[in-house]
């Protein structure tokens, strides 16, 4: 188990001190001005403000979903002067919390009208680029994120530890088996017979090439640049057998070796940054036989946009979520044919949902091992992603695609249904 | 019916003369080097080139699936000068002929290596840009293709006039079975439901939306600017006596106006053009309710090309079928977010294949109505069409969307198979 805090770093927020006496450190004239001016150019949306000193702005129509509870003249100043990034930071000091529906709160404050004018231009600039994914540079984003701790994911996610989008085909699934639906929906994209070659470019914790080899009869070798999630993926394939058939290659995807029946790649286009697509196509290109076929999974976007610049800055250095009109980079170039797009938005929401209620159910564990602040930095970035999710801020996109000349195609999508 | 030739008009080529003496007119040397240069320029495809006297140039490493015939030298100049357009035009006027199968021919002629170099630069400047489509431009470009006489169109295409590609989900479906089947596709992809609106963007002979009406309880208003086809349409629709649920509109899509609850265009993006997508798009923004669905139907491509010179200048003015990165020109600037895009490619294929058939059965027919020239035109533009799909030079690409916001969607795709 890591035990220091790989969020924060150096960069870790001031804590916003102890807290204010109430006569001597009233909220000013300016502040409540300010305040009240920024929820009006946000359309006065559906949350509540109170400041220290009890001071409150209310939404004008409706009752509050939630009350964000600013702590202090910090705390606020880090909001205004910041935005997102602001906002994202005093969350996770503590000095601005949320009473009710946090998830609620934030898909109102994500579908605020589009900002014009100068507010626009504001906003563009506190949006970040994403850090660049040379090789170096991948790896090094990478370690960031996954490499927190295999125990730390352990906690919320499923036991296939799969962290990426699952499939709800039925409303009550459990995440459990909505992830092992997600993994049979791709394998079955991919029209996995037994003795396929496959190779997958970012595996994870390992989940899906295991489901592959053991339910598809699939010989699977998955690269993947995270050494704690390939030494986690080894050592259970060895320990459960099917080491024969499953091979994690700790190593860049750019250095993809052999011919493969199928390729796949599932939640790893968000590291691979736009200048690189037409390689990651021409990688597929060189390792896929004839009538190979091939799927990208990734969060998307309807338009092009940034990274939220404080989850790019403390949770996903280097992610940018793609439009399909960007993903075309992957295929157009190098003559592949795009057969099927599936949009899978909602149930990335609800796999949020699922593992924000297992992540609040081990606050306790995480705050001993992590600390607060970065529990409560986490608990922001499930419930924010589940809010973008739900807002239509981002999108999932699985895409199949083959090579311009195959024609061994499924006339119909119908095997993934039966 | 139309008893002039509208396809040929005032361009209509040159007859190329009586068959030439032998003796006289014997091929010159220079005339079988070029021959073979070209062949072997195109890696020597799977047919075989005859000259009129004898000579003959056959593949190096298999049967020939057809042999060309050149039946004098100026269908043979045609030819080496003008590419694609000299083949068309002498097919058409009978100086060139196919004996064999026709479609594996142009397959084979489909899928030479791409040209590089100086052969390179000599392919583009033999390919056409698309004729504008301004509302004029386009109600010229629409009425040189499809009003020759809805007579014409009703020999080889199904009853219910689907002039777009079908949907065989059984294989050995008829192709007014596959029809149907597409029309249901459609309306399942849009979710449909008794009493919806919906606007139709070039609606043919008005085959979906009587579908649409008659069995789904649709309520439908549909534009075109072909005005036989419209007439056609509105004929039936008061004759069969569902006139007050379907509305034909002349005009254009662009002053398309109401409020819907789906929007539908099917084989209409072809005619429209690149920079009019987003205007599209806007069109579809302004009538299309809050939770509506829309569907695009198109052929296109999966990397931009030009549309072949011969096509673009006698059979189909101001066609190009679009990537679908430039497909994301309708949605993007929107705020559309898609949904669900499958490419039914051999669907079309297949289709063509039937037309093909049909229409060879009424081959004496058409050329008593409307000519030699004409007959062989189409069989070519039929045949070459149906070897565009296999070759992968063409796709069928159907795009469903929605608003950003809208979060009313169906959790699978499995009603589209049940």
């Amino acid at each position: 188990m890591t035990t220091s805090n790989p969020v924060f770093g150096k960069d870790r927020p001031k804590k916003s001190g102890v807290a204010p006496t109430p006569s001597e450190n009233r909220s000013r004239n300016y502040e409540r001005y300010l305040l009240r001016r920024v929820l009006d150019a946000m359309g006065s949306p559906r949350f509540a403000v109170a400041l220290w000193d009890g001071f409150k702005v209310s939404p004008k129509d409706a009752a509050p979903v939630a009350t964000v509870n600013v702590h202090s003249r910090s705390a606020l100043n880090q909001l205004l002067r910041q935005g997102d990034m602001g906002f994202g930071d005093a969350f996770s000091n503590g000095g601005i919390s949320v009473e009710g529906d946090l998830v609620a709160m934030l898909v109102a404050a994500f579908t605020v009208p589009e900002p014009t004018g100068i507010a626009a231009v504001v906003k563009s600039l506190q949006q970040r680029k994403p850090r660049a994914n040379t090789k170096d540079g991948s790896r090094e984003n990478i370690h960031h994120h996954y490499d927190i701790g295999n125990d730390f994911y352990r906690l919320w996610l499923d036991k296939e530890m799969q962290y990426t989008c699952a499939y709800f085909p039925e409303d009550d699934l459990t995440i459990e088996a909505a992830q092992q639906a997600k993994m049979d929906h791709v394998c079955r994209k991919l029209q996995l017979r037994p003795g396929d070659r496959v190779a997958e470019a970012g595996c994870g914790w390992g989940g899906l090439a295991r489901h592959m080899a053991l339910n598809y009869g699939a010989k699977v070798s998955s690269w993947n640049v995270s050494a704690e999630q390939v030494q986690y993926a080894t050592d259970r394939a060895k320990a459960e057998g099917y080491d024969d058939r499953v091979t994690y290659v700790l190593d860049d995807y750019r250095n993809i070796t052999g011919e493969y029946d199928a390729f796949v790649s599932v939640g790893m286009l968000e590291h691979v940054g736009l200048d690189n697509y037409t390689e990651l196509g021409s990688v597929v290109d060189r390792c896929l036989t004839q009538n190979g076929r091939a799927l990208v999974h990734t969060i998307g976007r309807n338009r092009p946009r940034l990274m939220n610049a404080w989850i790019e800055k403390r949770i996903f250095p280097g992610a940018y979520p793609p439009t399909l009109k960007e993903m075309m980079e992957i295929f157009e170039p190098n003559r592949f044919s795009v057969l099927d797009v599936e949009n899978l938005r909602l149930h990335y929401a609800k796999t949020l949902a699922h593992w924000l209620a297992r992540y609040d159910a081990s606050d306790e564990q995480v705050q001993a091992e992590f600390g607060e602040d970065f529990a409560r930095a986490w608990r922001l970035y499930l419930a924010g992603s589940q809010a973008a999710f739900l807002a239509g801020g981002l999108q999932l996109f699985q895409v199949v695609f083959t090579r311009e000349r195959n024609n061994e195609l499924a006339a119909t999508r119908r095997h993934l249904y039966s």
